[in-house]
């Protein structure tokens, strides 16, 4: 959560100039973002009539290349009434630009500001809210043209994991490594080859949600969205979602209103219903994964702050759990 | 630049609840200030109705005793039409609160949000604009009835180069040390004793003035504010603005004009004038201290970047070097 670069007025305003904006009035770096800088900025085409857009600045970790397939997929499913942001195009109409920085090339967008904020301690009608806003979704892409494998996918686990070792893992808690032996290879093994395919968001933590009451305002931060297994991004949510912040203590009342939500929407098949607990389990693998290889891997000066892998790892041991086989009955 | 404390909407709305400012639409933690965390949250009576303001946790630095000071000089220079954020006060009338937090108990307040951007390279336009903000500033704080002490005045600098300590300084460059060494008895000897005191901003740099064109929007970030000489004031504005972003090589035409604008609204007296010179050392002085100490102090793990002492030791030289004797010279 950094802006990594720093703007002034005068660099800002020659960013924007390209957009038609008009003045701009306010420019706020925020701290949202891991992977880029985000600035909050406001434009006037004539005094006080101000609108409010992202502008973002593309860090680390982001292919250029995947741009069109984010960005695209923002106005697609803001044209069918998605909760997304617009992505906002340059005068020659394109969706991102490449512009020179102090540290270098850089890519940069501008997507609609979207009202609304993200919870903490959602409620059981705020979890139905999402798990319907996810299922809208992904009916909504159904028909988006553009294709996307997963980079965060089972052979990601299995490279992460062997790119922090057993005594790597071991060091960031002594039944991390154990746990990564006995789960991964079975979920390689298990892992649903069937399922239906379309576009996911592939990473919809509360902070990618912006509510108002119960209302879903905005699903935000596309940047790891893809084509892959349709109930998986249900799988990733529920992990998100369903367990208390504090303790970890799994939240049968959210699980149960995400899934309701959900299902609403987009009926799961039988084959669905039936592969989740072991969807949830590779999901809980992918963000315990991810963070451990961070873990190990973060400068001790970064501007981030590194996020607990062993805070995946017990959701992972609760959903192979088979006592917690009843979980996904719907 | 960081947010410190992270809250969900939650608590950002419990925190709020005393304000009485209806429903929490949005809330951004926003990465200005290095001793504080700031949020732009926007809340509204009605649907459609949106105010913004500027949440501030203090987190470091800042004693709570101060905040009344701090801000009582915001309600006192906005009720005089100073460009500043007025304070927004809870339904009891008080001007901060103290909340638990999981980082221990903070002090918060809340302030009006204010457009306007903060410039990297100004105009000689936006420079006298600035000077005359600074006059009329301390025109309208001429009554302002409560006073506070300079912290960071000359026995500061001393305090911080002994901390620092030769060693110290030199590791930061072999420079400094004998910089220190040769400038800092002499400013003790030759600090005006006789100027005109009054309320001072004492760290208007050009991230704390917001502008729109050549028009300053806003003051902000009062918490150095102090009673101290006026013209030292006018000093530490001149070393914040007056030389170039990149080369610091010095910029005549903004400094003529930041002159020129503040005598526009407030002249100096021939022993102000006079004054100046040495004030601009002193001011040069103060910043290369607290970023030197800040330097050999700050953890390899901060959220803040540091900032180059080297910059305010090469601004005290250029205002020591007799041959710049007339760059005051109205």
């Amino acid at each position: 959560m950094a802006v990594y670069t720093h703007l002034g007025a005068e660099d800002m305003a020659a960013l924007l100039a390209p957009y038609h904006l008009g003045d701009l009035v306010s420019a706020k770096g925020i701290a949202e973002g891991v992977s880029n800088s985000n600035w909050l900025i406001e434009t006037a085409q004539e005094p006080g009539k101000a609108t409010r857009f992202i502008l973002t600045m593309y860090e680390f970790r982001i292919e250029i290349s995947d741009l069109p397939y984010f960005l695209g997929l923002l106005d697609h499913l803001a044209a069918k009434g998605c909760p997304v942001p617009r992505s906002i195009h340059d005068g020659a109409g394109n969706l991102y630009r490449v512009v020179a920085t102090p540290r270098g090339e850089r890519a940069l967008a501008l997507i609609e500001f979207l009202p609304g904020v993200s919870l903490h301690e959602p409620t059981p009608g705020q979890a139905r809210a999402v798990g319907a806003a996810l299922a809208t979704l992904h009916g909504a892409a159904a028909d988006y043209p553009a294709t996307r494998a997963n980079g965060m996918g089972l052979a990601e686990w299995q490279r992460l994991a062997d790119a922090c070792g057993p005594q790597g893992l071991a060091s960031i808690d002594p039944a991390l490594a154990s746990l990564v032996a006995q789960h991964l290879p079975r979920l390689a093994a298990q892992w649903p080859q069937d399922l239906p395919t379309g576009v996911i968001h592939a990473d919809l933590f509360p902070d990618n949600v912006l509510m108002q009451g119960e209302t879903v305002t905005g699903l935000i931060d596309f940047y790891f969205a893809c084509n892959d297994v349709i109930a998986y991004d249900l799988a990733v949510t529920h992990a998100a979602w369903c367990f208390d912040a504090a303790g970890l203590a799994f939240r049968a009342d959210l699980s149960a209103a995400l899934l309701e939500g959900y299902a609403s929407v987009r009926a799961l098949s039988g084959a669905e219903r039936a592969a989740l607990p072991v969807l949830a389990q590779g999901a809980a693998m992918r963000f315990a994964m991810s963070r451990a290889y961070d873990w190990l891997n973060t400068p001790a000066d970064a501007l981030v702050t590194r996020k607990d892998p062993m805070a995946f790892a017990r959701r992972l041991q609760f959903y192979a759990d088979p006592a917690n086989g009843g979980v996904f009955a719907l």
